[in-house]
């Protein structure tokens, strides 16, 4: 349903109004999708099972021409609101060249001992622990999508998968890739553990090198911060993994890692 | 040298000011770094052959106090301005949290040849076509370091690796791995082919399966933009390397491409 707008001010596309200011407020179970990329993404998973549904799309009218056929496909209770480049621009707050903006409402999260139940006999769970950068979290998404982890799960100290950056950077794949939170690392290797997942944890001074890693068919990779890492407690009690590097510069970008290493698990 | 500054407006740091503006305009050889891994990493280069200068320091009260060390193993003629958390974030603009920034004179870029001529009979050079993105850029210097690739070859299209934010993103890599420019991507293959180089094309649609590369002594890694890719006429002349990848989410960061890549071929 395409829904031509003409003044920023249109309480229609209030939601869309000071895009910035509002990422950092609560959303309420609402997320704001960017890019052509991530909208096609969207648009083809809608009406799956526990999927998330679209509220709305705000696109300038050049987009509107070239993404005919997805606003076509749509279903037709979806506004489409059109607007120029200067009218979107003005709503939004900044200059937004990609001229696509979609509104979200998130499904909700499974409980992680359902999610991890749906799972087959091989299995592979990617593990972020403490990560509070938005980019960072989205790069581990993307890698995850892109190597077919099955699952993403994140304790409370991380950011929000589905804020709008995370959602860029991971190329739509934190909308994608089933995710769940776990309220603390004991309940995460309690559940691991239950359910037969050999647990590998990243870090520096791992105990085993990730190339001689063979595949366990069920496996969780735990990834902390760059900074600090996991916490000593938690690496006592799994398999401890490195990945060896040259003297002087031992350092590795968090989700530049989950790369390496899920390539590594998908591939052996 | 320590120089206290009570004036936003002191002359003395004037090279200072409008940091974000001074990036875009060209820095003639210049380059800021910032925070403390990468002072320190400057700092303990000093003075080797074919190095950057630094030109000067200017320093929060409380980092002063903090690298005290640092400050002491500098040469005296450095100056190093200190001022309050409030002038600093008045001179450069906006709140810079980290209270360091460091002002440097790039070592000049060595001829393409030249460099190459230094390297040993195993030999690991990465390449970058066409990056203009400074984070994949400080990503790609970040993992070149990290497993110790030898150079890094960029082409005329590619941003600087010295741009403040590349830096940072690099953690100070793109000071340390030696980097030069080559003018096109005829001549870098003519460059690399004279010195025994096998050169590597990474590509979605790369004839050959990463993990089952055996790593030549001499080896060129080849990355382009994420979007267009590597030209099919340079596809054409090198040996093309794919990362398989789950169907549906064909899609990997660059940054986090050379990541998997280095991290093979370092290894064996």
């Amino acid at each position: 349903m395409i829904l031509p707008v003409t003044d920023a001010d249109d309480p229609r596309i209030a939601d869309y109004a000071h895009v910035r200011e509002r990422d950092l407020v609560g959303r309420q179970g609402r997320f704001m999708a960017e890019g052509e990329v991530v909208l096609r993404l969207l648009a083809s998973r809608l009406g799956t099972a526990g999927g998330h549904r679209l509220l709305s799309l705000l696109l300038s009218q050049a987009q509107a021409a070239r993404l005919s056929d997805v606003i076509a496909a749509l279903p037709e209770e979806v506004p489409v609101h059109v607007a120029s480049q200067a009218v979107m621009d003005e709503v939004v707050g900044f200059p937004i060249h990609r001229g696509i903006l979609a509104l979200g409402a998130a499904r909700a999260l499974p409980e992680p001992a359902a999610l991890l139940d749906t799972l087959g006999e091989r299995a592979l769970v990617v593990v972020a622990l403490g990560l509070t950068n938005h980019d960072n979290m989205g790069g581990i998404f993307r890698n995850a999508a892109a190597f077919g982890a099955d699952a993403v799960i994140i304790d409370v100290a991380c950011c929000d998968p589905l804020y709008r950056k995370a959602i860029r950077v991971s190329v739509g794949a934190s909308l994608v890739v089933p995710f769940v939170r776990v309220p603390n690392a004991g309940m995460l290797l309690e559940l691991l553990g239950a359910r037969g997942f050999e647990v590998v944890a990243l870090s520096p001074s791992g105990q085993e090198v990730l190339s001689h890693l063979a595949r366990p068919p069920r496996v969780a990779a735990l990834f902390g911060t760059e900074g600090p890492g996991l916490p000593p407690e938690l690496m006592a009690r799994v398999r401890t993994v490195a990945i060896p590097m040259a003297t002087g510069f031992d350092s590795l970008n968090v989700a530049t890692t989950s790369g390496i290493v899920l390539h590594h698990l998908a591939g052996v």
